[in-house]
């Protein structure tokens, strides 16, 4: 049985300024929190329906049951589903890796589902390290965590002022851009970073003088633009296939 | 003003009955409506504030001036934007045709975002055909129109029993699996179908002999599988790449 207080402090965590003054997150549904324990997660909180505490063959750390009414009133879900973790924030190393590494950098990405999209299209193909600029959405906001699939937990992501950390590496840079280089003749690369832009703006003007290979998608159609993820995800696997199988 | 039996209709355009009986459709906003009034939808109604109104260059004809009252009431958008246009239906031709064309047939995709977003990149690609199995999403449900951010006007699209399809067509059939053939080996191809499974459960398993050739996009990381729409994309960009320029 919830107390008011928690239940309170659960739905609290739906606020940016809540998850980060507690350094935790919050992850649902089974295959979701399947995925992040598995990938070892530090859990804080698991509050399962008693269905799923039943079915989970090694007993997790830190299980309350809970009721239906109480799930609903603690999920961010429209439809909640059975279990609800609340883990400790990856809080990741000072600075990204540069050398011999692949990085992306996304430069004021608005909506969760897409950023929770990159983050797994990321994963797909082995980046490790994504950096946001400081207005993108919150890495840990509830449908980006959602939408990863449970990437969340292989991808490290930092929030900078994207200005700056571009001025101060010297690795190729790559841009998503309408007027760049057919993105089909661009030679495979082991070391760069991939800038994309916000949905509706693209890459903002302070940021285009450190693009030193724009990059385009031709197209062949009536369609204006291709959404952030999915050029994200065509650009990849153009740039970074030679490292796949 | 609009009459309570105007506004009561108009919300009952979110039911897909309601739109199939009258063989129309609801577009919203302006960016949306203005790239369907230049493609020439056949205009059913437009309802627009008096802002949105004054800002056309050329005058629609068919429009009603409403207040912000009753742009919420009659809106499905979360943040209702300026304009509601209610359009006909563009009936396709009985069949697709088959013949030196790339088509595209999704087996099962559920989320409207997702057909919407697919519609969008065959749009960018050129492919003007999409083939649904009945249990698609629907083509008007507005959460798809809203998402093909215009597409909706210049690809085609058929609800059709998928098994019986391809059982009657004659031309290479590829599929994205998870163990067919490396996409990046793939012969660029100018004719032949491309089927898209399901986001949960992919391509269902009476659809699967008709796949001639498997695809596959090589993966690198942890992440388990992408998006149906990012992987409709990515196969495009190196399915149908050569008729781009």
């Amino acid at each position: 049985m919830l107390s008011k207080n928690e239940v309170k402090y659960i739905q609290s965590l739906c606020h940016k300024r809540q998850r980060n003054a507690d350094e935790v997150f919050v992850a649902e549904g089974p295959k979701l929190v399947q995925e992040l324990l598995l990938a070892k997660v530090d859990i804080v909180q698991i509050y399962g329906m008693k269905h799923w505490i039943e079915m989970q063959q090694t007993p997790s750390i830190n299980v309350t049951e809970i009721t239906e009414t109480e799930l609903e009133k603690i999920s961010q879900l429209q439809t909640p589903n059975q279990v609800v973790l609340i883990a400790r924030q990856q809080l990741p190393a000072n600075e990204p890796e540069i050398k011999n590494q692949c990085i992306l950098a996304l430069d004021g990405i608005q909506d969760p589902g897409n950023l929770g999209t990159i983050l797994r299209i990321a994963d797909w193909f082995g980046i490790k390290q994504v950096v946001c600029s400081l207005d993108c959405v919150d890495f840990y906001n509830s449908k980006v965590v959602q939408s990863t699939m449970g990437s969340i937990s292989r991808v490290a992501c930092w929030y900078k002022n994207l200005h700056k950390w571009l001025a101060g590496i010297e690795v190729p840079v790559y841009g998503a851009l309408l007027n760049g280089k057919n993105v089909y003749n661009v030679e495979k690369i082991k070391e760069g970073v991939l800038v994309i832009g916000n949905e509706a703006k693209g890459i903002r003007s302070d940021i285009l003088p450190f693009i030193t290979y724009p990059v385009t998608i031709p197209k062949n159609g009536g369609a204006e633009s291709l959404n952030a993820a999915i050029a994200t995800g065509i650009i990849l696997s153009h740039l970074v296939r030679e490292n796949s199988q």
